[in-house]
């Protein structure tokens, strides 16, 4: 298939817009850009939380929580749940929304689920280099991949103590810019 | 400026990938497409709430709250106050966070703010054609734009009468596909 023209972008303020598009000067469609979503959950079982070494960059080597991109058409809850399976071999039940993280820096939003095995067993997929289940005391803590990762795993504790109902969003002030130290 | 080339988009799905995607045969570029974020506010002023009647389509003429798409690089709470200055030339203080909603038919969630006026005054912007308070009595339930407008109402409606501490999400098993009635 051909067309006549090809696509030209420029960098311009649509009508009524208050934001600079990438527009095509040729057809005038306007490419939005906006943040993405992250779902996630933090997945308990026996008393002990699962975490995944990641296989890929960013901070490969270094432990998170399964998640990942929300694709389109698929809810957060039914995103989360992909992500586990994907890179733990997890088959979750959802329980409730843990949190919701901010990182205005790469446009990213994260939701985060608290949840457990809805079927026994996990292990590595092709993201992970392996995944375990650690209790507090276990928890490699100066090798999680992501600031919001320690504090969800933070936030879960403070949950599982019954301080509070409701869900975490960032700690005062904080971007989620940097890593964890 | 010239390119040898022009990007050429084939639906593919990309090593490593679980998803198809839209790949540029020429470079390899992948046009990632994922949902978008909606942010938005119930905003309470002197015992009413604020609604804003659309301007712009979809669902022109019909009541909302002052929300819209989450930019780049902004938090989900710099968002709200935005849309509330651009749809309603209120200033907000934003309080906590209301309800999470996800719509997937339109690859959408939404992220629902309590809020007040930081400020007296509000007037209509350029995408509502009128902005007023309504006390519960007044809501124009049968106008509204979006089941999800339906929705946060309530929810802020059983806040308000101390039935919850947590946000909500969609009501069991609904998708907000369906304009309310």
């Amino acid at each position: 298939m051909t067309y006549p023209l090809s696509p030209v972008f420029a960098r311009t303020v649509p009508d009524g817009d208050t934001h600079e598009r990438a527009v095509c000067e040729n057809c005038g469609f306007v490419a939005y850009e906006n943040p993405k979503i992250v779902v996630g959950s933090v997945v308990r079982h026996d008393g002990k939380l699962l975490l995944c070494r990641r296989a890929i960059e960013p901070r490969r080597g270094y432990w998170t929580v399964p998640a990942g991109f929300l694709e389109l058409h698929e809810t957060p809850e039914d995103g989360a749940r992909r992500e586990a399976l994907e890179e733990a071999n997890a088959r979750l039940a959802i329980e409730s929304l843990l949190a919701v993280y901010s990182v205005p820096r790469l446009s990213q939003v994260q939701l985060i689920y608290r949840a457990v095995l809805h079927e026994p067993g996990f292990s590595a997929g092709e993201e992970s280099l392996e995944v375990g289940l650690f209790g507090w005391d276990d928890i490699p803590w100066d090798d999680l991949a992501f600031p919001t990762v320690h504090w969800m795993l933070g936030h879960e504790r403070q949950v599982q103590e019954g301080s509070i109902a409701a869900p975490f969003a960032n700690p005062e002030g904080r971007s989620a810019d940097l890593r964890p130290r």
